[in-house]
């Protein structure tokens, strides 16, 4: 199995092609907590994560930032008292692209 | 004028009652820029703010989460590229209540 967790963000140039369905069919295993759904037309890859309280929740609002400008790819982030949403695709492109399941498995570790 | 930002939240039990509409129009002229919006039923306040980057939204995520857990009363984030929206909104008492516009006032004040 590959390890999306340990790929790096190659840079999304706007023209690339989305991902296909077979492709998503793919890489969705590796990120089974995550749900494909759709905004104005446009996939995004979105998971629930359940913290403590506030704090836990910004502390892992802060850790996900961190990893997210390291690799130069930017999530739109939820933050509630106990409970964090992450939603994750490439604006470039409106839609799906490799980087975004990377960075899915990327979170799914931070979480641990 | 009130200074609404000087004020403090009080603790709000649930069974109070949720700001009369004559209460939100009386209070909504100290925070202009937020928008009243209904959501499940529930209202809530909302301002977006427009930030530089992700960090900077990042940043400004991080000064409201200080004040809210100052006043005990937290709102929800949607920290974005460039980007950061807050609502507000009194979860015990499923509406708005003097505290939610004081916390508005709060991140007007931040945002400088």
């Amino acid at each position: 199995m590959i390890n999306l967790a340990a790929g790096q963000c190659v840079a999304c140039r706007g023209g690339e092609p989305t991902l296909t369905d077979a492709e998503i069919a793919d890489l969705h295993p590796h990120v089974l907590a995550w749900q494909i759904k759709e905004v104005d037309g446009v996939k995004r890859i979105e998971r629930v994560f359940k913290l403590k309280n506030f704090i836990e929740a910004v502390a892992f609002t802060n850790k996900i930032a961190m990893v997210s400008e390291k690799e130069d790819h930017h999530p739109l982030i939820i933050t509630e008292w106990g409970r964090v949403t992450v939603q994750w695709w490439s604006h470039k492109i409106k839609g799906l692209h490799k980087n975004d399941f990377i960075m899915a498995a990327k979170t799914d570790e931070l979480f641990g």
